[in-house]
């Protein structure tokens, strides 16, 4: 048998999800890099209300890896178990909650998520992209839609997240986050790194642009694989092509190579363009069936993606 | 070696957290049977807010039977790890939080308890005394300092706790509450039953006015032990002689047999006339060095009762 490749996989959200309960089954070294930008919905209240790292998107990776046995998945469950009410604990996940305890009791962001993950008996390690909470920026063309021309500012992740205007590029605030060391190491040691897919600007992207996250990623020896959406985002991604996605990925991270670029056979209108696209970044495009079909919305099926990252793997 | 007594500890809050953190060493087989009627601080919103049992006195019970090593250690103090803030988590308590969404997702008290118990690799099982969240109601004779014979209706484990007037009785309301069935039959199969030590109206004597529980405790081929507090308890107590406690407990259950009165060396003024008091009551009084005399506040010495507890069980 041969060794379990180590793999990183950055991003945050459903699609860091979808991501890890793909690769749970292609490596047993998987870490996760994970967006602390959020600023919306139990996430954002919590950092309003107690000055912490948004935890939602590292609670959704964790839950993504629980262990698969009554134990593991009961306390995944437990972890994504929303309270609904008329007074102050409406929509919070109760995971997030747990995490934000174990911060403040171990005064470590790693130390709480690692207990999490032993809660779990995650199969993979969760890291936040960086210790300090952030907030993304972005540059929006036409947000008035009687001025289209015009570049606009626009700053918060729920906010871009749901913009009516076309998301030019992207930025952190502060702009020189420290980065999580433990995160470095992971990406210095592995041998794929795996970006996307995701919201494009406000959870793939942002990771590239910690500096010593972005440093680390040019540097590492591992192979670089971009796994592109199943088609555009309403709001920060409305009418982006395939080509478009890689663009402004390649845009945000001039110095990154990638190696391979993943799209689902249903999704690419134009194979030929896609293709010259990736070539011109370096990187060889693979299309494959990775789509639920068995829904409406727009989701990779785990099953189906595993095999296909198994075979680039190899 | 002999076999382990059966012990089933009844109770609320800190007295009954105090007799766990003693019977812990005394037995492998422990079951606490706790009040569910508390309507303040996190428990009291949490009741408000999703309509579930106060989850409280549960929670501190099961933290004081968390497995004694890191693992265990750590959970139990994610559990009672409180929020600080000006918003609306300020002040409730992590694990209260816990329970109750493991209540609301497997849709069982008794189950969602166990769970927490797992977690914390709990040394015993925490029970609720009813399955249904109950209220307090007591007769205070003179809350009205210009009425001092008259005789009111207080609501409320807290303010029954903190009243100025002196507690002549109390009542659950509904006063018919189901029992939890596994804490009848942890009853019934008990070696030893221990009552107190708490806040003896609003913790030690509702456990006894729950009418199945009540029965269950007559009937059992059990001992049952009934250990005193420390003294008066500002509110709820004041003023009261440790004969007086005992005096209203048997005046609340005057069914209810007992063997054996536990008080403090330090805490009997007049050891002859509590002799008299627990003989009239068909007991045998023990005094005892049970108290914690490195502090000023009135607590049990956990060690100095697991001594005496397994004296007594011999």
């Amino acid at each position: 048998m041969t060794r379990s490749p180590r793999v990183v996989a950055l991003g945050g959200g459903h699609g860091l999800a979808a991501s890890l309960s793909a690769l749970r089954h292609v490596t047993d070294h998987l870490t996760a890099v994970v967006t602390v930008a959020d600023n919306g919905g139990s996430s954002g209240r919590l950092r309003r209300e107690l000055g912490v790292l948004p935890p939602g998107d590292l609670r959704m990776a964790l839950a993504a890896l629980c262990r698969d046995d009554e134990w593991g998945r009961t306390w995944a469950d437990v972890l994504q178990h929303r309270f609904t009410s008329d007074g102050g604990l409406h929509d919070h996940a109760v995971g997030n909650l747990l995490i934000v305890a174990l911060w403040e009791l171990l005064g470590e962001a790693v130390d709480g998520l690692d207990w999490v993950a032993r809660l779990l008996g995650a199969e993979g390690r969760v890291l936040p992209m960086s210790a300090v909470p952030l907030d993304i920026t972005a540059r929006v063309l036409g947000v008035d839609p009687d001025h289209p021309g015009v570049i606009s500012e626009i700053r918060g992740q729920a906010e871009v997240a749901t913009t009516t205007g076309r998301v030019v590029d992207v930025a952190l605030d502060p702009a020189d986050p420290p980065a999580c060391p433990e995160a470095l190491v992971a990406v210095a040691e592995a041998d794929w790194v795996v970006v996307g897919p995701g919201s494009w600007f406000t959870s793939v992207i942002p990771n590239l642009l910690v500096p010593a996250l972005a440093r680390a990623l040019e540097q590492t020896s591992a192979r670089r694989l971009v796994t592109l959406n199943l088609g555009e985002q309403k709001g920060e991604t409305d009418g982006f092509s395939p080509e478009t996605h890689l663009e402004v990925l390649a845009a945000h991270a001039p110095d990154l190579r990638i190696d391979v670029v993943l799209a689902d056979v249903r999704h690419v209108p134009d194979p030929a363009s896609l293709r010259r696209t990736a070539e011109s970044l370096g990187a060889q495009l693979v299309i494959a069936d990775i789509a639920d079909t068995a829904t409406t919305q727009f989701h990779h099926h785990p099953g189906k993606l595993a095999k296909v990252y198994g075979e680039i793997f190899e």
